[in-house]
């Protein structure tokens, strides 16, 4: 297996750690925020543009992938780096969450997931083996074990039931993957049952995966469940593991989930916003269609190193909005994912220095002064 | 003035010409192909892109930047070139063509054209004096003339009568440079009748002005009419300006153009049709989304030495243009305008080795084995 994780420093007041993550495509360091590139494209990204902000990985989705325009498409054409002119590590996530969000039609059964495409309406069935021979074409670094999603709220019963399946598949996952090379993460469920959490990450570990990821968290229920969940998961993880938690999330939750002892994290957030015209800032976010910016020579913020901030004002990211160009949602995007790697940046120095929780409560403090993003934004 | 052009050669068997234009923010060979940057962006790029790609020169269009974001407030703001990150020359138009195009209501008066805005339907008044003001506000290297554009087909009287104004409307345009920086090229109008251009390029150069631009051409008339009126015009213009072919057109009408001794040019095929998917190559365009690209790893021309060749495949690029993502504008802007850019250096080469003509006929014959794009795309 040429994967391998080292726990570099724990935190001593909380939880969080600083790692380093060897991948076959390099070395990603831990915490990490993983840019979201669906569609084999980081959107309005280039990969240089990419390197320059200091993304170290991706993610890409196995569902997308799948049905367009095919994992055995892109393995004949040289694998997803090759594809997409990306040479560091991508994770692929296992396609349960797609299926689960986009498809109208869906039949859970044991033996995998039945589902119609949202692109055009044929059916397929998502196996852990199919999950798995997907990942393995596009060449992922880090694939993720299939897991059953369920909706939010659910009754023990169930909740239950599809941790208990999503065990057994992720079992099935790790023998598909034998041969092969990379890392294998699962997924812990449970719900929002720690019980159940715990008794799903005792049972993950037991087989033995290279990582854990946290699933089935921000889809709906109030942020301090989310927090108890992690918290209360972690402890069942091996120390000398990654986790990764799923989809999460604003800055905010990003660190107070280091905090808790995550060390991975992906979201569509930064760049969703930014198509939005939503950008950030060392105190929230801001709209910048707002009248308020059309005469504003300033930067977004003048103490952001990005492109976009030393080359562009307000005035100009507001007029590129209005006028629905492209290089709006580009030089948006570019300070957006900037904001997000250099969060992580200053995360870790924050670690590294033993005061992660004087870090911790200033951010939070100064994020607080504006009105926090919606929770949690999924491709 | 701080403008000037020195004609470095002239071919013996064809009209074609070697030219520097020495403009307030740089010089700029000639022949030149000008990206067009309608909104303050050359569409789906950034200036580092065009510098990377060869692009000396880029048009703005002033309509478009009258009404959003206003003129008043790019002069606030430093002028277009800070506004928008770009710091080589800049040309804009007059605003003339696209209140003739864009806008359904409009009063053509001796003082100028009333109209209402595409946007929001709000009044205005384009004087020469205005469109004049509004170049200067933007900050422009080369402003161009405000004429009155006339429908095609027109008859002899309608396009005198059209001409005599557009010769009136230069001179009170020139008459409000006077105090300022930059050059002023004038606009030759006449429709489809020789004698009528001739009089208008005779009385324009007797008002003088820095350069002289071909405008009413390519609206509908037959190609063979278009270079004929070309050719006629362009006798009648001195040799030591400028001449600029306004929104023209294909790679094989610039070929063309060029031999009639034509040294500048603007069009947006090259950006439009690289939105939709259609790229050039040596031997015509090809539709990117066509199924016979789907597993196609080469590159869109193996001779082409742009980013986009250098690094993907026809299948990603055709994979980016289904999936509507971004990076599908992008990378097929950079091919189309490199190949824009790329034409006028091969043109540049063959006059200066005396080759024109033979270089006109290799180009037109190896163009013509696929079918030409239509005639033209104005902004």
């Amino acid at each position: 297996m040429d994967f391998s994780f080292q726990l570099k420093k724990e935190d001593s007041e909380t939880g969080a750690r600083l790692g380093l993550i060897d991948a076959p495509h390099g070395e990603v360091s831990t915490p990490v925020f993983m840019p979201v590139g669906t569609q084999a494209t980081v959107k309005a990204m280039s990969s240089e543009e990419l390197i320059e902000i200091g993304a170290e990985i991706i993610l890409a989705n196995t569902y997308h992938l799948y049905l367009r325009p095919g994992h055995e498409r892109i393995r004949a054409l040289g694998g997803l780096h090759r594809f997409m002119h990306w040479d560091r590590p991508v994770l692929t996530d296992s396609g349960g969450y797609q299926v689960y969000s986009l498809c109208n039609l869906r039949d859970m059964r044991e033996d995998g997931v039945l589902f119609r495409s949202h692109l055009d309406g044929t059916k397929h069935l998502l196996t852990p083996e199919l999950s798995i021979e997907v990942q393995r074409a596009l060449g992922s670094d880090i694939a993720v074990t299939l897991d059953e999603v369920i909706p939010n709220p659910a009754d023990y019963d169930d909740a239950a039931s599809a941790m208990q399946r999503s065990v057994r598949w992720a079992g099935r996952c790790r023998d598909a993957m034998k041969a092969g090379s990379g890392a294998l993460f699962a997924v812990v469920q449970g719900g929002t049952w720690p019980a159940l959490r715990a008794e799903c990450a005792e049972a993950l570990v037991d087989v033995g995966f290279d990582g854990y990821t946290l699933g089935g968290l921000c889809v709906g229920e109030e942020k301090a469940v989310t927090f108890e969940i992690i918290a209360e998961t972690v402890k069942h993880l091996p120390t000398g593991s990654p986790r990764y938690l799923m989809g999460m999330g604003t800055p905010a939750d990003i660190v107070e989930a280091v905090g808790l002892g995550v060390d991975m994290f992906d979201c569509v957030m930064p760049t969703r916003n930014a198509r939005n015209g939503t950008l950030f800032t060392p105190t929230g976010s801001i709209s910048i269609k707002n009248a308020r910016f059309a005469d504003d020579a300033d930067p977004i913020d003048p103490d952001c190193g990005c492109y976009t901030c030393r080359h562009y004002s307000r005035a100009y990211l507001r007029h590129l909005y209005l006028a629905r160009e492209i290089l709006s949602s580009r030089l948006n995007t570019i300070h957006n994912i900037h904001f997000y790697v250099d969060l992580i940046r200053r995360i870790r120095a924050a670690v590294e220095a033993g005061e992660y929780a004087r870090f911790r409560g200033r951010f939070l403090a100064a994020w607080q002064k504006e009105k926090r993003e919606p929770a949690k934004a999924i491709a």
